[in-house]
């Protein structure tokens, strides 16, 4: 019975999700090493080798779903209002890539070929997902030592929603605020500025530049911008810019690991919201033009309830109410 | 050589403060006990007996400049440019209220009287230090059982600052927006809603209502909202609203202090921004409408760098870039 809610002062999405209807795990060993695949739900996409069967060993990048997803393909589609308040089914998905069959590969492990299919799969999620129009806005993450987090094999998750993630709503109103002012991309100008001032950028290459963000709100927090300008990361793929972006995320990531502590760090790839999603008239009408994908890398992530940027609260306020009035009297 | 950032893609502020400016604390006594006065700055304002001396024992709330502060009211005033990018000095102030002289004393143990004494001292300092044009917006935060702290002395945080809070503005452009389409206030419409609905509340008063928000980010968030509309506390307190005021936190923290593991806790005290600050014209110009004070108290607040809602980096950008590039290439 989980749902989504609108907050009314500030315009947040909350994921209320009561707890208790995860399903406990059915074994102690990892579901995501080849051999264990009958542990997953069945793949969604996979990367294999001529003549392998589905949902058994020989592949090299392979999706399924969450297995207690917190957003559902089955979900009812529309809003509701309750009273002043706003709220949607979690109709979406929630994916996980899994990066390699091998368990204890690292992000600073993977080499550029395995860097590459991983981000062709991101884009053929991104764009079979984008098909549903239901589907408004998608978060691709990467977590490196994810607090408490149980399962060490490399994965990337992949959280569609119906609405627009409160942080990209953020971007898109600011994107586009500057692009009404100056008829430029932001994210373009900052291209530009940064290359010229050097003292930023921490590398650059031929489609990219890896820098750390005038207003980094921690240390060691890193973009990769593509130069070219472009809304939408399932649409600017090129094998030249895949190839050059892998070299860049394994240089960066060895480079982290490196680092006192080899920090934990969360990598988010921003793309445009989908525009094939019913939107209002008007609504994000220049995206094409003043939004600009990129990627970004913050060490050290909270340990905060979020999944891809929306709060997920597992006791439903009611039931908060309910138990603080009862201790009150107590 | 502290300063605010501002990033032009989401809007946000960021202070920037090299590491390594911290004086290193004189001594393991607490600087907050009776006694102890000298090793604070001199007082900014306080409540003591009639005959005490200024920085003496005898008081029983005391408000003190942070002795690393955080803003400056010595700071210059101005925006200055670098590039596409704006900064701002930390013009403004990081003062503590003292709220007792009891080292020991927890929230849940104040008594109503010292509630009320704490109450009084909040309206003293937002009335003063709005009387900075160069200020534009103040939080007052108390955190109980603050993750890393090493001083248990009760005290709550002012953090005034020459920007709008970056949460303060997202609640100011939703609450107009909602008074635009409704000329309704939308706390005044919550209240409203809630006493009605009567689930989410945890307790109400004459002057108040507690209850657990719609769309709470965590488990056990709850707002206290004043049932009058007034857009600023410091403008609405009467000896009847304090005193009502001062029973609800005493019962709401003696509840929490109840709850298995006697839970940490973060309180916020929302108030309109500075309206004698230098605005833009027609900018908040409904603020006195829409805008409704009130305190949000969230359980475990996370370990991230953040005062009064303000991201702090102690490395700044341009360091870390140059150690990532000198990384890369060892």
């Amino acid at each position: 019975m989980s749902e989504l809610r609108k907050d009314p002062t500030r315009g947040h999405w909350v994921l209320v999700r009561p707890a208790g209807e995860a399903p406990a795990a059915a074994t102690d060993e990892c579901p995501f090493c080849p051999g264990n695949e009958s542990h997953t739900p069945p793949e969604i996409a996979v990367y294999r080798k001529d003549g392998s069967s589905p949902d058994g060993p020989g592949w090299s990048v392979r999706v399924v779903p969450e297995i207690d997803p917190y957003f559902l393909v089955e979900s009812k589609v529309g809003r509701e209002g309750v009273g002043l308040y706003d709220k949607v089914p979690p109709r979406g998905a929630t994916e996980l890539i899994i990066e390699a069959p091998e368990h204890e590969l690292t992000p600073a492990g993977m080499d550029e070929s395995r860097w590459e299919q991983v981000l062709w799969m991101y884009r053929d999620r991104l764009r079979d997902l984008k098909r549903d129009t239901a589907i408004r806005d998608i978060l691709i993450t990467r977590r490196y030592k994810k607090p408490g987090s149980r399962i060490s094999h490399p994965y990337s998750r992949v959280v569609a929603v119906p609405v627009i993630f409160d942080d990209v709503r953020r971007q898109l109103i600011q994107c586009r605020e500057y692009f009404e002012y100056k008829r430029r991309c932001v994210f373009c100008d900052i291209v530009r500025q940064e290359i010229a001032d050097e003292v930023r950028v921490i590398r650059s290459s031929r489609h990219f530049v890896a820098l750390a963000p005038y207003a980094s709100r921690s240390p060691f927090e890193v973009w990769i911008l593509p130069r070219q300008h472009a809304c939408a990361y399932e649409q600017a793929l090129t094998p030249d810019t895949v190839a050059d972006l892998a070299t860049l995320l394994r240089g960066h990531f060895k480079t982290l690991a490196r680092m006192p502590g080899d920090p934990a760090f969360e990598m988010l790839l921003y793309t445009a919201p989908n525009q094939a999603a019913r939107l209002l008239p008007g609504e994000w009408s220049t995206i094409a033009e003043d939004y600009h994908w990129h990627l970004e890398i913050t060490p050290a992530p909270d340990r905060s309830s979020r999944i891809g940027g929306i709060h997920v609260n597992d006791l439903p306020p009611e039931e908060a109410a309910r138990r603080l009035r009862d201790a009150w009297d107590a």
